[in-house]
């Protein structure tokens, strides 16, 4: 057996590798500091499609088919495509499956589904179910703008702690490897997210309800693994953004730990949040998604880094929740990943 | 290994039973056919909730507690919580969640998440991850009706050909078990759904949008099986309905399979369709779950069918989707569940 279960939130695995990895990214993403880590960057939002629903498909299905041509992998040979994205009833990963027909578990979990896809997937494949799995997520700025906010075209001011959602997608082929070679990438150990509300109800602040899950998971992560934070190179959340992770670097001096320079987030990292006037910064399935499957797996390759925990965090409120008056329950799911030697 | 790959789609077996399940239904279900399966009925559709969206979370966590309760378990002793439902960004599930805090798998098939829940819980028990696994699904009239239709104030004239979103909350505690026990209720196999889409836009007629998925994952689960439908005492599909059931009957009949005496549907048995008024019959997550959960368990137990195969089906679309002239794609999980002796 190869699924090693530490507590009732946290596996390890002995043989599941990344295959493959593809990053496709908007205009916005692709004038960022990440820029050449990416696969490929749309020269603009829509990218010639009718609606930004309709380019945040295709952005998804770029990101999968690429992951395939560079696992060299054929669409029969898939075992499992797993994934979702932002928008209601997840119709980019539904409608991107009637494409390639496959078997297909779609998962919601906010902006927090990569590394839910990346978890899960892992764990299917450790304990002798599917050989082959496609972990992919999106989102699109338009489309996300106009489904909880406003649509663009209103002119309306974002508060400075709001998020900016990606025009990204992000893909990783897994795979079953009995004799995982020099150079892999493995998906090592995850970590399950539980659900915390702390009250937070402001949607334009969405780090602020996402920290303490954030907090809670990599807390949880430690210690079931019996790890210390130094054991990971560097441990990147999902959409913090700027202010998300200065209040989880006092969340952590609080209790006395001291990780500063152990801590980046996606969203913060995947824009020059000055220059690019991004806010709090990046958010949304495709902003970890795609600074995962371009930059992180990129560092691990070329050996700037050799370990590291990826910690997406989705905030799992609704337009018709916060209307209601109800708080922001968040999750985060983390995902360690290492590069063999 | 305890998990069997039959196909890229179909998987068995040896160590997942259920260890117990319960079905919460609203007033019209509670008026149906299978009252006396389930274990509570609400006296009216609110129940004294504010909203139809806080009546639906009420309904999934009552289900959740109560098939707890039944297994004897503690919620910190359930190791992960699987499901779904229709809201948008899954808040039922989500909303539930924060009150328990246990990790949470959010899932996405629409109606057929039950099964997707029940398949994917099943596997990941099997090869060595969670031993607990809490599998639900839920969802309202009302909150769907104002979701994907109109508010129910507006006294609009349904289709005859619509579906009746079932008032519903089914869940089912799946624990590993290596020592099976006469009289267990196992999941023995799942077959993991393609997407299918034949083109179908009307969204007041989801069963003919969702029964050629129906059609394609029980001759896939035959055929990986090596199976004859007569190895079934029954096949239940989700949401075909009354039209469904015989569209199904006919694709198959098509095909010079005669499977009529062997094929019924959750939404055409949980209601007397004709006097009750529900159109075409039940839909929504709730409704396979709480059939599944309520009536079938019930006559696996009581040696009225020894094996059955669920096949829920799930219409993915959106209101969005529909509005930008999409064709609506559905899938269908189907989960094999037998009573050992």
């Amino acid at each position: 057996m190869s699924v090693h279960r530490h507590s009732s939130s946290s596996y390890s695995f002995d043989n599941v590798i990344i295959q493959s990895q593809a990053a496709v990214v908007g205009p916005v993403e692709g004038d960022g500091p990440l820029a050449q880590y990416f696969d490929r960057i749309w020269p603009s939002e829509l990218n010639n499609h009718p609606s930004s629903e309709k380019a945040e498909l295709a952005l998804l299905i770029e990101a999968q088919n690429v992951a395939l041509t560079k696992a060299r992998i054929e669409w029969p040979n898939v075992d499992l495509v797993m994934g979702g994205d932002l928008l209601d009833q997840l119709i980019a990963t539904n409608f991107a499956a009637r494409e390639h027909e496959r078997p297909l578990a779609g998962l919601f979990s906010a902006c927090a589904v990569f590394a839910e896809s990346l978890g899960f997937g892992a764990m299917m494949i450790a304990g002798g179910g599917p050989k082959t799995v496609l972990a992919a997520a999106c989102s699109h700025h338009q489309s996300a703008e106009r489904q909880f906010r406003y649509p663009l075209e209103l002119g309306y001011q974002k508060a400075p702690t709001a998020a900016w959602t990606s025009t990204a997608a992000g893909a990783c082929v897994l795979a079953e490897d009995n004799s995982v070679k020099d150079g892999s990438l493995v998906i090592e150990a995850v970590t399950f997210g539980h659900v915390i509300d702390w009250g937070e109800k402001n949607p334009n602040d969405m780090a602020t309800a996402m920290t303490p899950a954030a907090f809670d998971t990599i807390k949880r992560h430690l210690r079931d693994m019996q790890r210390d934070i130094s054991y990971y190179d560097q441990v990147y959340t999902g959409d913090l953004g700027v202010m998300g992770i200065r209040l989880l670097d006092a969340m952590a001096r609080q209790e006395g730990l001291n990780w500063s320079r152990y801590i980046s987030d996606c969203g913060k990292s995947l824009y020059d949040i000055e220059r690019q006037d991004v806010h709090n910064g990046g958010s949304g399935p495709g902003c970890s998604a795609s600074v995962f499957s371009g930059f992180l797996c990129h560092q691990l390759q070329h050996r700037e880094f050799h370990r590291i925990l990826l910690v997406s965090t989705g905030a799992l409120f609704s337009p018709k929740s916060y209307l209601q008056g109800e708080s922001i329950p968040a999750i985060a799911h983390a995902v360690a990943v290492s590069r063999i030697n």
